[in-house]
């Protein structure tokens, strides 16, 4: 019996879309992999391994964990079990596995699923990716914060009365995760008087592109969209 | 007399010090650019300069803004002035001029003090990197936020009080600007009861990074050092 070296874990930022802001690294570990992982949702196109696409080797393996779409959380953590035990075998056997994370793995990424469930047993490195916060506010021309001034991310699933407190006490607010909840917090970041610093963009750096004053918005936001609001009138002079 | 078509201006992000953190799209422009623009703080070396020196050609021209280390904005805003003259100059004769900044350009970075000064006659064009943020949670390993969690980012410079009422208020905190404040942050997050789940990261992903528990931090603190305060125990998972 041989003792094999266990392989590593790759967990690797992709960036906001445009595969020219994968970062140098991100394109060589992908360009090298012989295993990528990555999850689908319900059966659909992968956002990541588009990004990647062009760095993907023909012969390269490719380890999918599809991801059911439910409110309950049992059948996606399930999918994750099952991709994350695909996963240690690819490990057990000595190669590494580099799995494919949008914008950046520990920012609100899928990856910490599989984080959680291989970090203690396996070496896992996890490369940065620029996130759709400094995508958004480069495609909008907007500075996000100068000196001491302080920025707030925010998911709008939360309820309307923790949106308020957080909308009023930074300088600069992030709002992600809109979707169906984008009514009702637009008309929060209205009662607050914020609408005049408002910018929403949707698919940042992608080739659908959209970036208006969130006056100007339309009726819907998909997933993949963002408000800005930044307060300091001109506060990097 | 003739017309000449005006250059444009990239600000470029080169990520938080490791080379190969620079985006593929910042190392095409900086390879193929003939002047390049960065400042350099009371004639020290260029941090900036450093992470993109690879890519940079013999032939390139660079314009350098030598800021003076004063309290007082003024000296530091009249280098600005120098500088953006100058880019205006290379822009008004037709050529481009590529603007190397560490992190991201729009994240706390002085570029915005030449986005200022040009933005309006010229176009500039933003091109995002990764944030010290996310470099300092992957080296760490230490996922930032999931789900619904708010991420709060505060300069220390703010006073205690303010410091404090944002340290209670978000699920994860990235505590930036440490400097000369380390001591006070400190005891300000010992006192909130956060010290357990605190991380104290200098120069995450350069070849000098040191990572610790914030309890077993060194005394004093460089200005490239962040403290990242997650309390989600495994919420993750």
């Amino acid at each position: 019996m041989t003792d094999v070296k266990h392989g590593k874990v790759y967990g690797i930022g992709l960036g906001p879309g445009d595969p020219e802001l994968m970062t140098l690294k991100a394109a060589r570990l992908i360009r090298e992999a012989s295993v990528i992982a990555y999850p689908t949702l319900a059966g659909g196109a992968s956002f990541a391994r588009s990004i990647a696409a062009d760095f993907i080797s023909p012969d390269t393996r490719e380890i999918v964990m599809d991801v059911p779409m439910t409110i309950e959380r049992g059948p996606a953590q399930a999918a994750y079990d099952v991709g994350a035990a695909e996963i240690a075998q690819t490990l057990e056997a000595g190669q590494d596995v580099v799995v494919l994370c949008e914008g950046d793995p520990f920012f609100y990424g899928s990856f910490m699923y599989l984080f959680a469930r291989l970090n203690a047993a396996f070496e896992v490195e996890v490369v940065p990716g620029v996130t759709s916060v400094t995508a958004c506010a480069a495609v909008a021309g907007l500075p996000l914060v100068a000196r001491n001034e302080v920025m707030t991310v925010l998911p709008a699933p939360l309820d309307d009365g923790a949106l308020h407190d957080k909308l009023v006490a930074s300088d600069t607010l992030v709002l992600m995760k809109l979707g169906r909840h984008f009514a009702r917090v637009r008309a929060l970041i209205d009662a607050a008087g914020l609408t005049e610093n408002s910018v929403y963009i949707e698919r940042a750096t992608g080739v659908d592109e959209v970036v208006k004053p969130l006056k100007d918005a339309p009726e819907k936001a998909p997933y993949f969209s963002m408000i800005l609001i930044v307060k300091g009138a001109d506060p990097w002079l």
